[in-house]
Parts: C-alpha cells; structure tokens; sequence
C-alpha cells in the first residue's frame, strides 16, 4: 500500500524536518530536493528512506549543522572542498555546481570532497550535468565496509559506487548508477525482510562457500561483480575518491548507521566534461541518441524493447511528476511519527 | 616450452617484421614496443601473439601503411585524433603523449580517437601516464561484437575494456586492466586449445542457458561482468570511445580478424590528470602507497599478501627485465616461419 505525493510537497516535508532538527535552512532545502529526487525516479533505497537514518546521526552530534563548506585548493580544471562534516548532499551540489561551472568554462573539471558525508544516489549527481548537456563521472567511497580484497579475508573495501551520464540528443539521457558489489547492504536488507533467500553469488563465507540466507549475511562477505574485476574496479573508486582526496577508505571508513556520533570523512569526486570536445554539439548528441536507440531496437526474446541504464529512471520520473510519487505506507507512517515527536506541523496525509 | 628473449632484441625482430610489410620505420618501432611491452608485463594475449594478426591485416590492405594522423579538434584540454586507418599503437601512443603533455600543462586532457585499430593491452596507455606520475582512464571499443545488451539477444557489443592506473610513491602503482565480458574470445580460445571446459559464467545461449563447450561458445553470448552492472558499464565505454569519437560502436564494429580488408575505424579515449590536482604531490603519492599496503597486507587465509591490480604485471616486469621474456616455442617457431616467409633475416633462436 502506498499514496503519492507531489514533489514539492515531499521537499517542504524533508526540509522541515531537518531545519527542526538544526539544519541551515539553505542546506535543509538542498539535502530534501536530492533526496526527494532520488524518490522521483524510482531509487527508493536513496530516497526519504535516509531521512530517520540522516536524523540520528544529527541527533547524536555526528554532523556539523553549521559548516564552513569551502574550496582548499583550486585550479582552472579542479577544485577541492572541505565538507567540514556538513550533509553530503550539501557538499555534493556545490561540489558539482563548481565542477559544471569549470568545465562549461575550459571544457572539463575534476572535483573531490574531504570531511564530507553520505551524499545519496551516485547518480544525481552526475545526472545534474547530464541535464546541462555535460557529461559525467561520479566515484564515491561507501559509508560502510563488507568486502575484502580479492584473495583475501579483511573486509576493508564498501560497495564503492561509480556513476557515468551522458546527454542525449532528443532521446532520454544515459545513466548508469551501479555499486561494484552485487548486492548492497540495502538490497540484502530487502530480501530478509520479505523473508526470502539470497541468490548465490551475493555472499560468501571465507571459504568462498555461499551464504544465501540474509540473515546470516554479516557471517561473510560481500561479492564483487565479475570476480576480482569488479573487486579492483572497487579499489580503484576508493583511490580516485578517498586516497586522492585525504578521506577515508579502508580500515578508515566509519560505518555510518553503527557510529552515529563518529564524524565520517567521506570523500566523492567528480569528473565533468563538455560533450563536444570531440565532435560538433549537435552531431556529438545525435551520433549518442543514434548509437542508444541502436541498442534500444536491438532483437530481443519477448520482442520488447531493451532497456538501457537510466530508462527505468527516466520512465519513474515521467510517471512520477503527472501522478506524484508513491510512498510505501509503512515509511511514510514512520516519518509521520518522527515529525510528530520534533515538532514539525506538517504530515503526510 | 620457451625460451626467454631480451626486451631489445624483441623489439627489433618485430619492428623488422612490421618494416618488411610496408610500415613506416618509426612506425613499425612503435608497435614492436608497444607489443614487446605487453609481453614484458605477462599480458601475453596482447603481446607478440598479434604480429601475425597483424601482418594478415596489413597483407590484405586493412590497414593504412601511410596514415596522416592529426588532431581534427583540440582545446587546451582535449584532442580529437584522427588515425587515419593507421596501426592503432601507434594513434594510441601519440594521442596518449598529447594527453599526457595536456594533463602536465593545464591539470588534466581527454583525448578520443577515429578512424584508429586495435592499439593492444588497454593498460599500457594509462601506465605511460602512471610512470609521468599521472593518474589515467583509457576506455576502448573492442574490435569484435559478442553480447547483446541486458535483456536482449543480439550481440552488439564487445569486450570493450577499461583500464586506470594510479602512481605510487615509493610503491608498486596501481594498475586495472580489465574487459568489461567475463571471458574474452582469447581465453575462450584457449580453453578450446587445452581441451577443457569454460566455467558457468562465461557464456549462455538466448534462453540463458550456460554453454561450458569452449568449441559451441559463437553458438552462444559472452556475458557481461555483474550482469546488468557490467553490460551498462560496457555500453558507457562504447559511448564515450566510439559515440563521442565518431568511431565504431555497436552495429558499425568490423571484426578485425574476420574482415581483414576492411578498416575497423576503431575509437578510443583516454583522461589524463595531475595526482595533485586535490593534495600536494608527496601527500599524496604517499596516501596512494599506504592504502595500497594496507590491502597488500591485509588478513588472508593462506596468510600470502594479497595482490592487487597491477601487482602480477610488475612482478613480471621485473622478472623479465632480469632473465629475459618467455616465448613459447609454439609461438617461435610461427613468428620465425613469419619472418622467413617475409625475408626478414633475423630469427629468434
């Protein structure tokens, strides 16, 4: 069961509630739009689901409600921001804003965050570039730890998130938003609470034997995609986002919904380019659209068409902003609750 | 069976070989290093395996043995590079040494190339930038289809590979190199050779069956690392090598060994960036080594050290700079009735 709720009205709801609890006005905004975004097109994992979560970490002290979000060093291409342990969605937007004000203006720009915090859905952000006819990267190291290295038994890397967007031309935009694990923390959470099994392939014992019931996930490890593929591709996204950055990675990283009170150096980056550095604007965006659409019309058993990454969000979003976005009636109860016992006037009906 | 070679003396052999054929002398050194260098770090299918691919496709006119390779377009951060149906080592290696000058003189460069070939190893162009203490992408579009995209069953896609190198200070540097398929047609091969099956995983018939028959895999797909995660991944290279380049991808993508007379007009693309465009150099370089140690000498359960990307490749590198490269004799023997064929006059014993 689950109503439906325009967007404006989600982000008054989000922002209230963590202006109640101490944030900026300003950053309250910003950190309920992502969120509210990731809702609209269908990442519910990333959506007003972190609202509870993002609350007691504030509660509990583990987030400066008024940070000094600034540039530490600085050059035509880059820029790299000190979050002073602000809300990562905050950290992140500037972030972004300055990376596609850069590379509109020379052509491309990398930014990176230090001291910033757990920032939402990978691809909002480079989905923000994407809708200014840039192309993107995203790299974040996750707020947690269950995946050793392969060959090994230490679970010291996340589910390390890449993200890449491309414009299209009249088509619907490119996105891909993957962590470089199977299955997150979440999706697993998932799973046991329908009390179903796991499939093999998401975790494993140290013995490589797999676990399959979700209950005993935290017995083992998370698996990466494709072996030690995805297990270097993974370390490569903690290098690019924690190591170059100063922030944590590894034996560092603090798991946010366990320490609440412990701030989390997290660290992003962000590469954002002009899609024309190659080819013309139009011709560079129509070879994108042709080349999609290609993959789109491809045969397909059902004789449907094949869908590509960010389809399925683009599609959410298109259905989302007519008829509102659907809440499951247990979070929004429980966010109910929670603006009741801060305080906020507000509820969702 | 093999025989180890000295680095120069490879080079020689093949660069002699890639001269009788018609290639430029500056350009048949070129591709004699870039191959002996594949062989030198272990990655032997992209080693001298290929001369004779090669000189089949030279043979049969694929290949333009006088190419005008220039930038069509260029920024003070980026470079479009036409090859002009060259040897694809060689566009790769100086749209690689424009993006490396870029990245040294303004913090970071994209360079994307047309009309190129198969340039080898993904990883040795982000490791010449890695050895300049540059951090480097390099996304290529394979020269052969074999998958269909996720959900479909026509296959329009290839290996297409990724590689990131980080530097290291006093370490050994970070270096991924992978395709983005579980297997590629070269370990099918040779599985088929040693008369052994594939493990499930590799490659599964329209209805998702798995074919472990290394001799029926063309009845069948390579599937993608991470199912739907890998196969995004795949289709984001091909976007930002061949869509953004003007350069093959999906239905346009000519099999270079199939069809030896036709030119491939094969795209690739490559970011290069400063390591201390975010932390000062040594900060840095030294962040990127105690990370890296940190997962080197995390638990294990034989209690080895685990390796990481890049790790085997050094070793092998070190190794055969002291003793020289293995040669299988198999391989000898036909690179030696390929030289005598084409009247080259050296022979490796």
């Amino acid at each position: 069961m689950s109503s439906r709720y325009q967007v404006a009205e989600l982000e008054a709801f989000t922002s209230a509630i963590f202006r109640t609890v101490g944030v900026k006005p300003d950053h309250a905004d910003i950190v309920g739009k992502r969120l509210v975004e990731a809702d609209l097109r269908g990442r519910t994992g990333h959506g007003l689901i972190r609202v509870e979560p993002y609350v007691q970490r504030i509660e509990a002290g583990g987030v400066n409600l008024d940070p000094d979000i600034r540039i530490l060093h600085e050059t035509p291409v880059s820029a790299h921001f000190d979050g002073d342990n602000g809300m990562g969605q905050v950290v992140m937007t500037m972030a972004a804003e300055v990376a596609i004000a850069k590379a509109e203006a020379v052509g491309m720009a990398w930014v990176g965050t230090v001291h910033s915090n757990h920032a939402g859905a990978a691809g909002i952000y480079p989905a923000m570039a994407a809708k200014r006819g840039l192309i993107a990267m995203y790299f974040a190291v996750a707020n947690a730890n269950g995946m050793p290295p392969w060959g090994g038994i230490e679970p010291i890397l996340g589910t390390n998130p890449i993200a890449i967007a491309l414009p299209a031309g009249d088509g619907i935009p490119f996105l891909l938003d993957i962590a470089t694990t199977v299955a997150s923390h979440g999706t697993i959470k998932v799973v046991a609470q329908a009390g179903e099994q796991m499939p093999v392939g998401w975790v494993a014992d140290a013995d490589g034997n797999p676990i399959t019931d979700p209950t005993k996930a935290n017995e083992g490890f998370l698996l990466p995609i494709g072996g030690y593929k995805g297990a270097g591709l993974n370390i490569a996204i903690g290098l690019l986002a924690g190591a170059m950055n100063g922030a944590a990675f590894g034996k560092t990283v603090v798991d946010h919904r366990k320490h609440l009170a412990v701030p989390t150096n997290t660290g992003q980056a962000m590469l954002v380019m002009r899609s024309d550095l190659m080819l013309p604007p139009e011709e560079v965006l129509a070879s994108i659209d042709a080349h999609l659409e290609q993959l789109r019309s491809s045969r397909t058993t059902s004789g449907e068409r094949v869908r590509l990454p960010g389809d399925g969000a683009h599609a959410a979003e298109v259905e989302n902003l007519q008829i509102g976005i659907p809440l499951p009636d247990q979070l929004r109860h429980s966010l109910n609750e929670l603006a009741a016992r801060l305080g906020v006037v507000t509820q969702l009906d």
